[in-house]
């Protein structure tokens, strides 16, 4: 009979002891294998529990297998080819590394933006709506393509901005490009071979890599991805962002964009992939129409994000699919379920259709022109040495400094005191820019940021050129 | 000189019809490529309008590439190859085929939760206060991996009730089971061959097969997988749900999980993927532990979700990597950024750390235990008829009706009678069960509806096997 010494004042429920004990006998191998346990109404007895007790203890030992039960014959240990335990104790936690990443006061990043004007309480409010109680279908798993009513309103906001045709069926919202990207990988099916404009969007690149597509860096002109040599790499897919070049901010005129639908028309399986990353802030004009828009013959893959119009933690994207890649996509990979939060499906959804996205963005343009137009402001001490482009859209402005050569050092300069700029050479696939320049973006910068950051880079592109005297 | 009419009562800026004049002189042909636009100051003075709502028309033409910019000389009309246009018409949106899902009254599904006891109240006060103004931090992206603080709840939780042993540097957040499941594809890097307990969880095998890699259907026992056959298929990964399997609720023994981690440390390259998708719910004695707690050697990846455990439009999922594969995921991928909002991230995370996750679990598993009795009790209408397994833990039960066979029939004469139940043979990667079991899921039904609809199968039951007399 076993002796198990039960205290009953432990925190411990007494069937757990018992189980604990007889698994410590049995991996101890005391209890031999084969070995057979008393009935659980003699344990019982012995040990003055109740016979439930017992059956309780003896059911968990079972369960996992330490025991087995022969049919009007009881309980047996089983054999164990070796020793297998559940090692509970808490292994150290080695403290984990967290990478502080160095902040700079004046740090011109093209990613990020500026959350001080967003809509707190708006989205408090609609969350709060969204989550009523009795509305627990928000809970729910939703459509695979995202909720209907969220991409109706996508819908309906990308053909009056943007010129996008489409049905809503046609959308697909997603947590994030990277996301987007597999999915469309999936729907393509094969590893088809990538062009892409050089310097680019390298989030997009790596995707692309990860997922085996043999990518090919085409150079850029005046006018965008030269599409003769598009054509002669032998892509089938053109990566594009037609609307504000990443990063140069070229906008693709209309005969370039008529060229590379022509080229994708030419040939069946051919594609584009219009990633329209930041077109909602344009400072001059009307918005530069999409590529999608244009497309007669179902070549354009559109997709686009919230994480700069709106918030980048949002994670909310989507995709708008021509109907041949759609029909595969209903057919094949429906069965994945949508990766967004149904409450922030329809929390967004009610943003969108409410007005509030619209008057987000209006008010957002204000802000990032009036910082655009004091960073220009500001790049006026540079005189004539300065060459800036693609100020009138998106969320950072390119300059050359043509008189400077000493990149590096400039560079270096600049960040001991608290100057972050990015080089376009960093954007590169392959290769090297003809001339260097630089990226200033500005949306997460206050005015006093702009300005103190801009005098700094003067300071310190007076020094290296008196230096070079 | 180009004449304009220009109406300024329009709410069309006076540019806009400037702009949108032109651009349709040089659609038309009127405007032939190469000719000459009249200057911005004299087209002004003509019209009567300012320069600068010349400057803008014209600004706006030549980012769209309608007119072309030459130095000192002038704006001139580009060379169209063909027109080129952008049709922002609406096109007929097609009603969508809202594809309505037939709903029975008696829907025994495994899946989907009861979401009646949800606490409502404490999420929408956490995510109040994840909200709160001065709290900009959560709409920047965050870390890949998921926001620290919610991992080192997960695996604080994952320790303590399901004994996982790891750092939180090991655990991935993510949106959902099958993005996870592409994440690891990515880090394992080629499609190697899996070995699926069958019947199996018929979605996990879709992203296998999708992804390309070859699966086998490993044939189960009464102890789950076997061990055996796995080895001889030549798999390198064997995805199992070892603390409950889908859906035969099979518990597997340690004997057999010495075996399945035997084999993996048997070969370089080998991994398990466990699987452990409604572990959180058993109701007689503890927890089942988890494999990955036993793994010594780093060949467990441990997947797991709150789909079940909250809500299945949580869209939170957590992957627990051994060293190896996490030093490759932090080389190669963790570029990826998490596909979860930060603000669902921190609610959960604080919904963890404030013990209400743990209550609401103890809440449920009351709840369940309910269902599941009441639906044991029930089918005590069946007497020696039924055969009951799997009932232990989860949230559905498997039956065997052995005096049964006219299986199509009786499933097609429950359907006629608002009763949904789901043979086993449709979890089946191939081939098809010796005996059928029937699945009920009860976590969705009241008890009414359980017991209803226990009673209308009982009906059926005896209907058909009196007319087969």
């Amino acid at each position: 009979m076993l002796t198990i010494s039960i205290d009953t004042k432990k925190k411990q429920p007494i069937y757990e002891q018992i189980y604990i004990f007889i698994r410590q006998e049995i991996r101890a191998g005391a209890l031999v294998p084969g070995s057979r346990l008393p009935s659980s109404r003699k344990l019982a007895a012995h040990l003055d529990v109740s016979r439930n007790t017992v059956d309780l203890a003896y059911g968990q030992l079972l369960s996992e297998g330490y025991i087995e039960s022969k049919p009007k014959r009881g309980y047996f240990v089983s054999s164990l080819d070796e020793l297998f335990e559940l090692n509970l104790e808490v292994r150290e936690e080695v403290a984990e590394e967290i990478e502080e990443e160095i902040r700079y006061p004046y740090d011109f990043s093209p990613s990020g933006v500026d959350m001080g004007m967003f809509p707190y309480n708006t989205w408090r409010k609609l969350m709060k709506e969204v989550l009523m109680d009795d509305n627990s279908e928000v809970f729910q798993k939703g459509d695979p393509k995202g909720d209907l009513s969220l991409r109706s309103a996508v819908r309906d906001y990308l053909h009056q901005s943007r010129g996008v045709n489409c049905h809503t069926s046609q959308i697909i919202i997603g947590s994030g490009m990277e996301y987007l990207l597999l999915l469309l990988a999936m729907i393509l099916g094969k590893t088809m071979p990538v062009g892409m404009e050089n310097p680019t969007y390298l989030q997009s690149y790596k995707v692309f890599e990860k997922l085996g597509y043999p990518v090919t860096a085409i150079s850029m002109d005046e006018g965008g991805i030269v599409v003769d040599e598009l054509d002669k790499s032998g892509a089938e897919l053109a990566y594009v962002t037609p609307a504000h070049q990443y990063p140069t901010g070229i906008i693709m005129p209309v005969r370039r964009r008529h060229a590379l639908l022509k080229w994708a028309k030419e040939m069946d399986g051919r594609y584009i992939l219009e990633d329209d990353y930041d077109s909602e802030f344009r400072y001059q004009g009307k918005p530069i129409p999409s590529l999608q828009g244009s497309d007669h013959h179902g070549k354009v893959i559109y997709m686009g994000t919230f994480s700069k119009a709106i918030a980048p933690a949002i994670r909310v994207s989507y995709m708008v699919l021509p109907k041949k890649l759609l029909s595969i996509y209903e057919e094949q990979l429906s069965f994945f379920s949508c990766t967004v939060s149904r409450i922030d499906q329809m929390v967004l959804g009610n943003f969108l259709k409410e007005g509030h996205f619209e008057r987000h963005l209006n008010r957002m343009r204000a802000i990032y022109k009036a910082k655009v137009t004091s960073l220009l402001g500001e790049l006026k001490l540079f005189g004539d040495d300065v060459i800036i482009s693609g100020a009138s859209a998106g969320l950072h402005v390119l300059i050359t400094l043509p008189k400077l050569s000493r990149f590096e050092l400039f560079l270096e300069m600049l960040l001991k005191r608290g100057v972050r700029i990015y080089p376009i050479s960093g954007y590169y696939i392959e290769g090297t820019p003809d001339k260097e320049h630089f990226i200033l973006g500005f949306a997460r910068l206050s005015d006093a940021q702009i300005r103190e950051g801009i005098q700094i880079m003067k300071e310190v592109y007076d020094e290296i050129l008196n230096e070079s005297k």
